[in-house]
């Protein structure tokens, strides 16, 4: 099943894609559960997902909100993927790990923001990985039972000023550039990180980025139970788990983001976020 | 004015210090303002806070809550304090922001703790800032208009999580290690920056730091303005101003917090932030 959240006529909601739609859940669970985030904290109980065939609303119906648009949380991984050229040496002992606000976020198909400060505006897609079952002190072997679903993340990042100190919290925390969506898809329907998925970041078309959920060097287990020693994990945090090679402040020469390019991430088995950069007004 | 946010009966409110206890102002607005954070939302309207002279709560009938149980953010600085040692060189072209999440903060007199996963839990006293009104862009001539009031944060540290990567974001996010209290001092009761206020952290009595604001590398009205360039600045938002030496880690021999240790944060004009130290059970 695929979810994911919306406005509709200003208001907040969300719900499943069906065959030819959306179905709003928001309204036919009569607010029980108000937004995703607490549809997954009640345990995605299946009652409210049965008979869903119809569709009640188009896309073109609803505007879309980031998949979660009020996480607890967003721990985000840095550079997180072995590439044909990574030495031994090379692999950190432990994942660099920053924190995203929810604010930053934005949905599929919003603008992304070149903000008026910088013109550094970079790209990183990211596979990332909605907590369903909260708990401190995880262990690996345990972690994806705590996985709800899945969903793609480009991690839009602002290079001057992620290098202004060693922090990198300014530059990956402006506003409008956190792209999640366009849904997530339950953990039962995308068998990772047992099967290798694809991921791929297009830029206007041209292919920037590629790996496989295979070259992980942190795994998904490892980065539940590393996060959960420190701090408790709650239902609809968001683990993004870092992104390959391919971005463009390492390309030879750089290559940063400009009004009214349009950035793919696509990841086999959920689908295609796109957003296109916008200056900020 | 003092403001604190505490629980009665396993009830979240919020009130005033008057001078024989607490006025439980959560209560006396009917809901209009369910905590802090909403009141100050609101502008801190001066009517609610007329004729507070009684006490309807003493300290002993309630437990405290951080300051700002639920901000939007917590944007902490590293150290920030010019020492009289501190060279031109050393001093930084823009703060180190890092930032700590709202669910590992404790209220003054709460158990500091120290993980199962370390013996290197340290102490860092800061100022806090709490931001008024909201905004992005502010100017940092304009900025001391957006502040609410100050409090006072002991900003424990896991050195050796600190330390996994460049990235600080584990070792400042420990669960229970963000102290912040007792109460909030009101921006027109304290004259901060123009006066220098005196901070000092105390570990069982003894005296580990001393500083006070004018020494501040990157002070309030520019930690606002920077930070409000890259994401917008909301009502209790909380801006912790960085610390100065004498924490433990770089103590000759270095010194570590221990259960039974009571650490003081004392800042002139505000009060004091006490936390005894416990194991993480």
């Amino acid at each position: 099943m695929k979810l994911l959240s919306f406005v509709l006529n200003g208001q907040a909601s969300w719900g499943a894609v069906s065959d030819q739609g959306i179905v709003d859940l928001g309204a036919r669970s009569n607010g029980k559960y108000a937004d995703l985030r607490s549809f997954i904290a009640a345990g995605r109980p299946r009652e409210l997902l049965a008979g869903i065939d119809g569709a009640e609303l188009g896309f073109d119906e609803v505007e879309l909100a980031p998949v979660i648009p009020n996480p607890d949380k967003i721990v985000m991984a840095a550079i997180n993927y072995r590439e044909d050229s990574t030495l031994p040496e090379n692999i950190p002992e432990y994942p660099v790990l920053f924190l995203r606000l929810p604010s930053s976020q934005i949905a599929h198909d919003a603008p992304l923001i070149q903000p008026r400060s910088s013109e550094k505006l970079d790209f990183e897609g990211e596979l990332a990985v909605i907590i369903g079952t909260g708990g401190r002190h995880i262990p690996a072997e345990g972690a994806m039972a705590h996985v709800a679903g899945y969903s793609i993340y480009n991690d839009g990042s602002v290079r001057d000023w992620q290098k202004h100190s060693h922090q990198f919290t300014p530059g990956k925390n402006f506003s409008g550039t956190g792209a999640f969506g366009p849904w997530m898809v339950e953990a039962a329907d995308l068998p990772i990180p047992h099967k290798c998925v694809s991921l791929v970041t297009r830029v206007n078309g041209v292919e920037k980025q590629r790996t496989d959920t295979s070259r992980m060097i942190f795994d998904i287990p490892y980065l539940i139970s590393y996060i959960s020693t420190f701090a408790p994990l709650e239902p609809g945090d968001v683990i993004v788990t870092g992104t390959c090679a391919g971005f463009g402040s390492k390309r030879m020469p750089p290559e940063f983001l400009k009004p009214g390019d349009v950035v793919e991430v696509e990841i086999e088995g959920i689908g295609v976020l796109s957003n296109t950069v916008e200056a900020e007004k």
